[in-house]
């Protein structure tokens, strides 16, 4: 399945009082992630929207192991996969690398989602359109 | 003109590696701070949306000085009022207060926005309604 | 076991461009959620590292379950209690309430952790003190 | 003086309900640009912490004004500038780009800290070590 990787440099104000990154700001990453792998497979989320009668992909579920902490001025790579399709659903895979190391795993369940038929305001699951199902396949990018 | 009182507790994830507050921080309180005070004055956000025709005060000019750090576990009193109200524009002071030291003084001019006539996704300040001049004028509250 | 709640009012600035919170942000407020059950159990974070030889409470792995979106302005509860003690490691639950309905389910399992003997920049797992753990087993509070 | 330029592009949680960059993700990306420049002067802040007897160079002031908005998928140049060095504290300035167009003009003051004579746990200014002044006063890098 496809790939992407992306390199961040831990800021200052990424850290808490005890020197390491704020978890909480992992999660932001991943989600920044996420959506670099969708530019990378050919859509920036303003194109999906566009192109495809969907509004976004709001996260259902998702879970972290943090492995090895890390601290300002380190350059991490978050190398981010899809590992599971379904109809209306997905699976990311982020694993944040130090160098050799793994410093962390997290994995997220997301909806591609469109406008409720029933109250624009809310969301519901739809199709995933073929196109982006084909092209989040490919393994050509790994 | 109108003030609110809206006490926080700082929180360990709001620090940086220093051990005290990231300063980005303040201005997300202060953001909130403005919030509360036209709550306080009888709007909440989505109430000034639907009641009148804006979008949003979006920002122009915040300046901020820091007199003292404060740091995990520290309950700081934000105190915000209105100190200029112009036809589409107006101005806000925040006084952070730790205990009867002065922390932080700032300052922030925002615009009362609505949609611009050329273009639904852009704004463009508007005359601020008169029922809303007049409660933010009010010293009542003081 | 030991039970807190703690009520957050979503701000304008907790939210994404869907107008709903980012989902970072709720790990941030469940790292609060969890310094506040411990702070209601006796202990602010300054006086455990006073108190005991420690250093912090690291996460190690936590996973969350979205359920229903929360949007700026909205009140929520999110109620946390410990569901496991071990010798140096704890689990943590935290609902998320809005009224009646549960909007998110999340756990974490956290490190009771000190200075490490070997690299005092580093942290390692202890043992929890007795009058912790005495403490965080109690059901008074619930 | 020493100028650096640092390409950012906006995320999606860095904007809010309006669709708009959240301000206060302005200041955060302030505090790595100008972090960036001493970078590129030639010291990380783990550098300066180790050569120097420092602790950081905390804000005093700051002011931004705002004069375009920025949106999730933007790409943003920060160029940041030193414009005053004086004894134990130093001005930058950032100016953002979108193309051609200047998005935000902002204003910083620090102070060069480190240990207070009679509280390590707080702050002193103290002169700017002449190495860096030098560095900072080069034009080279324009």
């Amino acid at each position: 399945m496809f790939v992407n990787r992306y390199t961040f440099r831990i800021e200052w104000g990424d850290c808490d009082a005890a020197g390491i990154v704020f978890y909480p700001r992992y999660f932001a990453l991943f989600d920044a992630a996420t959506h670099h792998l969708f530019e990378a497979a050919g859509w920036r989320q303003p194109d999906m929207r566009r192109e495809f009668d969907m509004i976004g992909i709001p996260m259902v579920d998702t879970r972290a192991k943090f492995l090895l902490a890390s601290s300002f001025g380190d350059d991490i790579v978050i190398e981010t996969r899809i590992v599971a399709l379904r109809n209306s659903s997905f699976d990311v895979l982020h694993r944040v690398w130090k160098g050799e190391d793994l410093a962390i795993e997290a994995t997220e369940t997301r909806v591609w989602a469109g406008p409720h038929p029933d109250d624009p305001k809310r969301m519901k699951g739809q199709a995933i359109p073929e196109i982006v199902r084909r092209r989040l396949s490919e393994t050509s990018h790994e």
